[in-house]
């Protein structure tokens, strides 16, 4: 509280800001980072949001209602970044320069003069939130927009473990202000680039059964990735695929990079541990989410992972 | 208010309870129903949720923690039963002896004695917490678990436009009673039959564009059913898939009926109407989703629909 506190008296005495999001920024970033702006903008404050790569054209229900300022930057405020290195190209340009840091990683590694980090807020944008509170300035809808587009996305529309009471009760706040919480969430999590469609159809004709179904195997070759016209960005979320299926406990993805290699996501069910996997190829992670790399050919890998996965499972007494 | 006052009256005055839930009960009906038979087990009420089709095996997180009791029913209570029928088999002999029905169906059918119905609600569950606060009982991580299934099965997760802030808090108060609403929210939205996921794939293979990528097409025949061994509950949510698409203003799915016919879903994204394209073929429904019944060729009923989707394109200028 006194973080939030000392943030907001921070914010009143500085002014002309740049507000640096993480570069490829997801609605957190931009939520969070909007939001900021457009409350130091109803202060009477000069403030732009700096982001070192093109914000995705589905957040301009957010972008196109602020307009960019003509000033010279003198404070540098961050929301949602953990690491400076995540700015993107020319990050080095605001080492020691940032004033104030507002993120919700544990993880920051603290590159600036004072921050508010808590790790329990499920969004940078709820942490935002609380600093716009203690500003004085009034929440209105296009505020509310920003800090439900960030909230919804990190918790993937409330479902994932993340989410608090306190979560739930943030974006109620926001629907009182008269928001159309339900069409952003449309643009957030039901709209898929064709490229991403066609991709999912490779995927799942890739998919494989072993041990009794109860592991599933995607592969995501190079060749299909050409094929599907798939950029990075359309293979997010992918590793979910596998474990979805009804009995699968350990969903595996494999992944073939650029030299040929192939990145291993493992993601199980409790109380396999994903982790402990990857730890038998040189890889780690969390309990239901690790990853490793493996080379030589696809057959073998597979092969390496049913043998391991078989041993997971008969620790579990599957 | 009065209503929810007079129902706990109602509910402390009588005993002997039969709690009537929906057939091919969803989590909603389930979670409503087993959330009333707690709380009057609570305050010394025998109490039964009864339905005539087997409740899916997702659901024993809570089933499994009620002991069937054994009496002679004497009072019939009903939640989120829309209409008698909805009971399924022998539904008759509950004809006019229903004596207090908890919905959130705005078409309910008044056929019993009392009732509660809150067409604002988002789930019956909502209603069902407030006759549950009024009948004095304190909510316990039993019943938290069982409102918080019916919150989020009839909101998508919170993602459709049925969710007020009133929902959102709801939820809130529920988590806080400790349930793992992760774990809730796995086994609802991410839990895909194998049979499901065949017939995604094969739904995937039949996509096709037309009018610049503005319609799209899934086609699920009865051979492709057959081939991927999909039930009924298989093909709920199948008509979103379309939509879904970048770019794509009208989904359109077409699907094989046992006797040839094709039931035609059209999804829309604003302003196109579904209902005026149905109503071109004796179909309607709502402005984002209709429906219709096509006989014919699939070619033939196809080219009929893209030139319906043409005018109504032509129609918002796209």
């Amino acid at each position: 509280m006194n973080d939030i506190l000392h943030s907001s008296a921070l914010l009143k005495e500085h002014d002309n800001y740049h507000i640096l999001i993480h570069a490829y920024p997801d609605g957190d970033a931009i939520g969070s980072g909007y939001a900021l702006c457009r409350a130091l903008h109803s202060i009477g404050k000069k403030a732009n949001v700096v982001c070192t790569s093109p914000i995705p054209k589905m957040y301009s229900y957010i972008v196109d209602k602020v307009q960019m300022q003509d000033f010279a930057p003198e404070t540098f405020i961050s929301t949602d970044v953990a690491d400076l290195r995540l700015l993107g190209n020319g990050y080095e340009q605001y080492e020691g320069k940032v004033l104030l840091s507002l993120d919700h990683h544990g993880t920051n590694k603290r590159y600036s003069k004072y921050w508010v980090i808590d790790p329990h807020a499920a969004s940078a944008c709820e942490i935002v939130l609380e600093v716009i509170k203690m500003l004085g300035v009034s929440v209105d809808k296009e505020i509310a927009e920003c800090i439900y587009t960030g909230i919804s996305t990190d918790t993937g529309c409330f479902k994932f473990a993340n989410t608090t009471s306190q979560t739930l009760r943030n974006a109620a706040d926001m629907l009182d202000f008269g928001i159309d919480a339900a069409e952003i969430n449309r643009v957030m999590f039901e709209t898929k680039s064709r490229n991403r469609i066609e991709l999912e159809r490779l995927a799942l004709d890739s998919m494989s059964f072993h041990l009794g179904g109860k592991v599933a195997f995607v592969t995501i070759t190079n060749e299909m990735r050409e094929k599907a016209g798939a950029s990075d960005d359309d293979l997010e979320g992918m590793t979910s695929l596998s474990r979805q299926v009804e009995g699968v406990k350990i969903g595996v993805t494999l992944r073939q990079k650029e030299d040929g290699e192939y990145k291993i996501s493992v993601r199980t069910h409790p109380p396999v541990d994903a982790a402990e996997i990857c730890s038998n190829f040189g890889g780690g992670g969390h309990v239901r989410a690790a990853g490793c790399t493996l080379s030589g050919a696809i057959d073998d890998i597979k092969e390496q992972m049913i043998e391991v996965c078989s041993k997971a499972l008969e620790k579990c007494k599957w």
